[in-house]
């Protein structure tokens, strides 16, 4: 049986998602789809709309016949070391090639790329460092550094574009770890990133459905974008996790430490700490807290990832500890999936954990950690939902 | 001029903390009384009904003419360190006196304890370790050496009681600091500690009060138990301070951290740590969680004073750093209190800080740190108050 990877969030699960999964089917010709999805929290340094369970479950209703928890650690990283724990886990379980969507739509401007910046690596470090130093973000200066090694050469790819960016990134993440899997592209089709529910288009993104449901709208009104299985899954949502709703608590965990203590939380630069403080102590809501600590130095999605790991109480110590992944959490899976599990078995290689009290690890840990830590954030009572919910089987879709 | 030391928390204040505070006057012929108040956590290890700002309003109402507020370190501490702090700030603002309220209500007995346990502290201090050895709480074994020692003798005072407990201590803080201030009290009269609301009694305890407007009680309802200043100060609070309103923040902190880490904070014993991060897990209030920790070993107070600790992210490392106290913060004053801080000016030994900005040292920071998680917990907005609230100045009362 040979298997397709792709790298997902699902949050949540939309049409266009379907189309992805289709796709590197159709493209890879694998017998089964294999999705190394983020938990509750995302890359993006967000909590997860609706928590990983249901995401799981919409995903399997949409043709995914393996779903992995990329851990904790990787999810919330910046692209680099997401990249490189999903390709590491897409590999682990054995698949024979992964599959991204991207505004680019062709793998070889990647392939040339990702040569063009291997060939010129040190002269690449050096122009970010150089605009690093005029005091733009680290995403813009990469952004620089490659569009002055790249000039108007259209073979390459645009890494300006979202998509196309993670993209590169899963490349560059498996070719550097030695994998053999083949990556592939496809072209994102209908809604970009962010943009809002549009009527009479049947993508939209997930960022515009999110938005529709937190400003009180049904999600009845989101057929033309979603599955069915997936808007069946969000019915049976009571609360969608965000920031907006998780800020009490996050205000409440800046303001107990002593500025100078919320240094020791992952990702959070020193200078920054008083910033925090200061902004936690006057903003009654997270669009105002964000508003006071963003500036031209630290994009939203960087700081949202320090708020995500002050949240969860994660240390620069515990993130340095980490090495590599060392097992594949499943989720959920296929009829397809399961046999794929079985029959793969000696070519899986790490271990595949069904359980959360299996997770003895520390990476492992800090998985049921941080969803108890997202769960709390939602409100609800079902704390020990990490140990309760088995991976979910979806064996109906195969059954035809 | 002279002056009276009390020792008050206000929570609130009530007809019987009016008819001590006369009392105290009359019985040390002072000028003035002076009240050293906790601030915005108790020595229950609880949050304060209402702020130490209402708090002081009813207390200069009621007859104080100056407020010290009781830095947050001794606030919460066990009897023998909140006893030392509050007789170090009295006598530090050159007290004559103390006057403290017991169910006793004769100054001899205690004396006389006193020295009973001076002249055999060896043998006490041996009975207590063997007492805790058969694993009953602290205060119990302090009772049971202290019972073993004074027999069926009545002549000295009965220290079962809780009023004549924190009497002995404010005694025996006093003497060994070598102060000079002269021991009084007076009867406690009405309602005993935990005593409910009875119609027909002009004194009813706090805790019954508090009680009656948990269960959602009017204001107007308490006016035959306290002066008309403190229903009107009551009547101004939108929400009251309780574990039950602080506890999801207080089950975030124990959540978010891994429980080796719970260990940390001040009061928190080894071994603990497991019990209470399980009980958080499973409890959704205050109520079932105080359920689940607590046993025959920690007492309900000495839990909570952990939790109060755990809730500021005060650790034993801060606990253990503090010496004495280094200031007196004035919270508020009568035109008395104002003449009397002119007058004795010269034998005033320590500070006195009218701003918070002024708290420059780690205790008095800490307090308003502890006023901040307070605010906080309260869902107040106003998280700055600390530093826009300047002392009261209660003219009125003696302007006839």
């Amino acid at each position: 049986m040979k298997a397709t990877g792709i790298v997902v969030e699902y949050n949540p699960f939309h049409n266009g998602h379907l189309h992805h999964a289709r796709e590197a089917k159709r493209k890879s010709g694998a017998d089964v789809v294999i999705a190394v999805m983020s938990g509750q929290f995302l890359q993006r340094g967000e909590p997860a709309f609706v928590d990983k369970w249901a995401r799981t479950e919409m995903a399997l209703a949409g043709g995914i016949d393996l779903v992995i928890e990329l851990p904790y650690v990787y999810a919330t990283a910046q692209a680099t070391d997401f990249a490189k724990g999903a390709m590491a886990l897409l590999d682990a379980i054995g698949c024979e090639s992964f599959c991204f969507g991207s505004e680019q739509g062709e793998i070889e401007p990647f392939l040339r790329s990702y040569q063009l910046l291997k060939e010129h690596s040190v002269e690449y470090e050096e122009k970010i460092r150089e605009a690093v130093q005029t005091g733009i973000s680290y995403p813009q200066a990469l952004n620089r550094a490659y569009a002055s090694l790249r000039g108007k050469n259209e073979e390459f790819a645009d890494l300006t574009q979202p998509n196309n960016i993670l993209g590169f990134h899963y490349i560059e993440a498996a070719k550097k770890s030695g994998s053999t899997m083949k990556p592939l592209t496809i072209q994102r089709i209908g809604a970009n990133y962010h943009d809002p529910v549009t009527q009479g288009v049947s993508i939209a993104s997930a960022t515009g459905i999110r938005k529709v449901l937190f400003e009180g709208g049904s999600v009845d009104g989101l057929s033309p974008y979603m599955p069915p299985s997936s808007l069946k899954a969000l019915q049976q949502c009571r609360t969608f996790g965000s920031w907006q709703q998780f800020y009490p608590l996050l205000r409440y965990a800046i303001l107990r430490e002593q500025p100078e203590n919320i240094r020791q939380f992952a990702e959070v630069t020193e200078g920054i700490e008083n910033l925090l403080y200061e902004a936690a102590k006057k903003a009654p809501t997270f669009d105002d807290f964000i508003g006071l600590i963003k500036s031209k130095r630290y994009t939203r999605t960087r700081l949202q990832r320090m708020l995500t790991h002050i949240y969860t109480g994660f240390t620069w110590e515990q993130l340095r500890s980490y090495q590599a992944p060392a097992y594949l959490r499943l989720l959920g899976m296929s009829g397809a999936g399961r046999n794929y599990l079985r029959l793969q078995k000696k070519n899986i290689g790490l271990p595949v954990i069904s359980r959360a009290a299996d997770l003895t690890d520390t990476m492992g840990m800090l998985d049921v950690h941080a969803s108890t830590m997202y769960l709390l954030g939602l409100g609800t009572e079902q704390l020990k939902k990490e140990y309760t919910t088995p991976p979910f089987y979806f064996g109906d879709r195969d059954s035809k």
